[in-house]
């Protein structure tokens, strides 16, 4: 594989984070033209469209690099401790962009509140109405389903990797020496396939999941979710970045 | 917390893998004797017990340490990323011991038939007596439902960390800057501090796990499950390392 996998990695990664600096900026532009009447809907639509399809190009991509050797993706040291603490196979929970939203109605119910003072109303998300909550509700029902299915599989091939021929390449060589042979390759390698087809059914189960909720959203509301989210995200790299630099280790690159 | 976590965390996770060199030394040590009439049942029990008391040790150790900061235990940079991808809250699934004890029966009775054909035979975990059988499995069905209540809590757990404060800090302070206030700083130690219980839990279930497997073999069985183990530990580690090298990747230090 030579000596660039790591570059590679860590590369592509630092692009992603880099694109949902690019995108809350832009995200945040349409934010503000839209409550001062300056962005129509279709424009909106066409920004949402433009992000979701940069997330299905890195779900594809990474797919591809994870194909080679899946196993830094469960665990990526190109993430911060804080970061990696909360991954869920590679990624986010797919259930959190639900999460999210409940997150954020609550965010704004309390907001409108110090808003109502002022007369001014910036939020949308806290007028779901009834139908988008219950949409909302069965999306998570649905999901958090998909996720424990997911669980279950990952669970036993981490379990499998015990099993014939790793347990018995490791006991019947004798003394300390781990031999790899031909075999263990093989095993290795095909325990790395059904991880990475895991890590793309994850990803695949995070991309549904957004186009779903934005499915469900009005353009307005979808930009604001999109917003609060990829602030967030960007939020939990500088946190954990701190919180690494506070206890002495290095971050993520 | 000063710049010595990483380096404390680093060596302690070191000097745990050399103990796994020198018990594994001394197991096998003891299996050569045990064959040749020189190791009491007593002898054996002893350095069992002796194990166990540096496994609990660990235990006690490694949970003080996460209270002060457990993020990196979840995703330990100072791994492999073939140890990391196979990893269970922090470590190996409590389940996996016992899931050990079939793999090594398959391989013992596969061996047995090359032995038998030397005249030899050294293993005794092919030697299961039916009621250990069924004591075995009864513990690995209680072993996976005690792990899917911890990993329903910790899925809980992560999702929370979307909940309030994180959110609404995330998105009521205006354009990219992410706020670092009292009020964030708590939310995220209350969040390790409820991790770092999952971990001590896990470590817990790992360890009871490990007493059960133990209280269920015969000392001449549990020293050879205990050889088995190790090896399987320390080749993971070696293989780990050999893929990561092939990959371009820095190990684990």
């Amino acid at each position: 594989m030579g000596t660039s996998d790591q570059i590679r990695e860590s590369c592509f990664y630092q692009e992603w984070m880099n694109l949902q600096e690019e995108e809350l900026t832009e995200l945040n532009r349409a934010i503000s033209l839209n409550a001062n009447g300056g962005a129509s809907d279709a424009e909106l639509t066409r920004l949402i469209e433009k992000i979701m399809d940069h997330f299905q190009d890195y779900v594809q991509r990474r797919n591809l690099m994870a194909r080679a050797d899946v196993s830094p993706y469960f665990a990526p040291t190109w993430c911060t401790s804080l970061e990696r603490s909360v991954l869920w196979i590679g990624g986010c929970r797919p259930s959190s962009f639900v999460r999210l939203i409940y997150a954020l109605c609550g965010a704004e119910i309390e907001s409108h509140l110090s808003e109502f003072l002022r007369g001014v109303r910036i939020g949308h998300l806290g007028e779901l109405s009834g139908r988008q909550i219950y949409m909302v509700d069965e999306l998570q029902s649905k999901t958090i389903r998909e996720e424990r299915k997911l669980c279950t599989r990952l669970a036993g091939l981490q379990e499998n990797v015990l099993d014939h021929p790793l347990a018995s390449i490791a006991v019947t060589t004798m003394g300390r020496s781990c031999q790899v042979s031909d075999n263990l390759e093989d095993a290795l390698d095909k325990h790395g396939r059904a991880m990475a087809e895991i890590l793309g059914e994850a990803d695949q189960l995070r991309l549904n999941t957004l186009r779903e909720v934005i499915g469900i959203l009005t353009p307005r509301q979808a930009v604001e979710f999109l917003a609060a989210g990829k602030k967030l995200r960007l939020c939990m790299q500088d946190w954990g970045k701190k919180r690494d630099l506070d206890h002495g280790r290095n971050s993520g690159n």
